[in-house]
């Protein structure tokens, strides 16, 4: 079941200013992460390139940027009565760390099968967690019970203005500390991330081109970008698990078609290369998803020279052990 | 064969001049290494804790520093006739680049079993690669007989004051940025970095205490360190192979005693620990010997409390699916 948007008109549900004031909301508490340069991947793609670590921010993703910014900014009643989510990922944390810091109950709706880990990171940050069979119930709709039973308020992982806005101020960071960019890639799961960036781009450095990346195996807003027509993937077995999302949404996609400027895939196993290189080369701790711009770059899907190039590392949230075992493949 | 020092003769060859000196020589060149912090180690620690990341230095280690300082200040024939070291590890590639900024011609002098990636990487920096029997042959001899056939001047690994000066400025940078510190902890190999480091935080932060580290089963300069006597370790079996070093030099060592407060041990197991830590907390590859003086910390060895505390990560230069079976284990 396709939802069906009308595109064109939310494009001005987030602006660079909602931008602005998500960086004030963020300042102190969210980590200005680090830039870091590497001169092997300078000469490999002939340009200057710059990785906005958002592996190294709290919770291990940028994730915790929109989900901060969006609690910031509830009522008081509804930051009394609480908020709920479904994630069985980067967003699950994100929220029940905001939640923690602002003194707000937060209820996480996830998948029973969701590595045991990951429940209890949440947990550990003083989250509610409801664990629910992937087969048998959809999550939004059993989120979306539990939220009106409970007087709860539903702040989704990506399909929101205030997560959007709060998604954007990494872009915002990178693009002030190294000035204006030629290019910027980032990942693309539900286009949170991306459209904020986007728009953080388009107004400090209007140059620049953005593009969009997704794995090949879940290519939906790849598609949806270039048919200007939301297209759906299901349960996607990308290795990418942050960008394992259905679809664009009825927020994300009208921004991604009016800031992005492409929008490209690339291979399971460029993604598993890309992760490897940055590991070794970087020294840097990236998950699959957090690889995904950068694979683009260095697997020669975007051909470029001579540029000043952002990219985005989105998070560093892996099971080490596991990841091990997919290198030795390499 | 241990050598004979006069432990006390030797106590002035390096000072904080010379460590001023060398972050001169190496600005711009160098790079400055990113100060990361994490809020779960400062919890679970009730400190304040910074941990200076040389594994982001170019090459993976700190020791490009004192590479580069000690080839900088060679006097122009020496430069034209070119240099020769003994490693198979990080300072091989430091001495290697730093050869090649400098246009000087570099030979390394390594163990016919060194990992083929490092003799690759070593000469791709544009060092000759002489390979040795490690059974048979006397390393140390083996390079210096080469050295005066060939009249290069031999750069040790870190026996050298223009080395253990290069080594100090990432101490002296990290309480630069963060400012005065009540401990810092710093791992022991041939005590090059612990020496440096120890020198930088006297001056810069006189109430700070030094602990150097080491592993259990390397723990010569521990021992030399309580006895005041030179003590030694042969071919000792840990996973920190920048450690493996067997005995302090005639410069480190009285360097040392003179301005290092304590050293302390950790376990094979603890720093295996700590470096998985490291990896899946912090986001960053850490080698074993980077990981040492986290793991006097993380493992309760040190016990402190609210404290402002240094750690340097020596390096990250590890066979990342290597690392990836050992970490099985845990």
């Amino acid at each position: 079941m396709t939802p069906d948007y009308n595109i064109f008109s939310a494009k001005n549900t987030v602006s660079y200013t909602d931008l602005q004031a998500a960086a004030l909301r963020l300042s102190g508490t969210a980590n200005r992460t680090p830039v870091l340069t590497s001169r092997s991947v300078n000469q490999r793609t002939n340009s200057q390139v710059f990785f906005k670590c958002e592996n190294f921010q709290r919770t291990g993703s940028f994730k915790f940027r929109g989900a901060y910014n969006a609690l910031a900014q509830l009522s008081d009643e509804q930051k009394q009565c609480g908020v709920i989510t479904y994630s069985s990922g980067n967003h699950a944390q994100a929220i029940a760390l905001s939640g923690q810091l602002l003194n707000i109950p937060t209820t996480i709706v996830m998948p029973d099968d969701a590595p045991s880990v990951k429940q209890a990171a949440t947990r550990g940050y003083g989250a509610e967690v409801i664990l629910y069979n992937r087969l048998e119930t959809n999550r939004e709709e059993f989120a979306n019970n539990i939220a009106s039973d409970r007087y709860l308020t539903l702040i989704p992982p990506y399909d929101h203005p205030h997560v959007v806005a709060g998604q954007g101020t990494a872009a915002k960071e990178l693009i002030e500390e190294v000035g204006a960019l030629d290019l910027l890639l980032v990942c693309c799961g539900g286009g949170g991330l991306l459209s904020g960036s986007a728009i953080a781009a388009k107004a400090l450095s209007p140059n620049c081109k953005v593009i969009g990346v997704e794995p090949q195996l879940a290519d939906d807003a790849t598609r949806s970008f270039h048919t200007k027509t939301l297209q759906t993937v299901r349960n996607p077995n990308t290795i990418a698990d942050g960008a394992r999302t259905p679809y664009l949404g009825k927020i994300t996609f009208p921004l991604v078609l009016h800031y992005v400027d492409d929008m490209v895939t690339v291979s399971e196993d460029a993604i598993l290369r890309t992760m490897f290189y940055l590991w070794e080369r970087l020294k840097i701790v990236v998950e699959p998803t957090g690889a995904l711009a950068a694979a683009a770059l260095l697997e020669g899907i975007i051909s470029v020279s001579d540029a000043n190039i952002g990219v985005i590392i989105s998070g560093g949230n892996v099971d080490i052990k596991e990841v091990g075992k997919l290198f030795e493949r390499l």
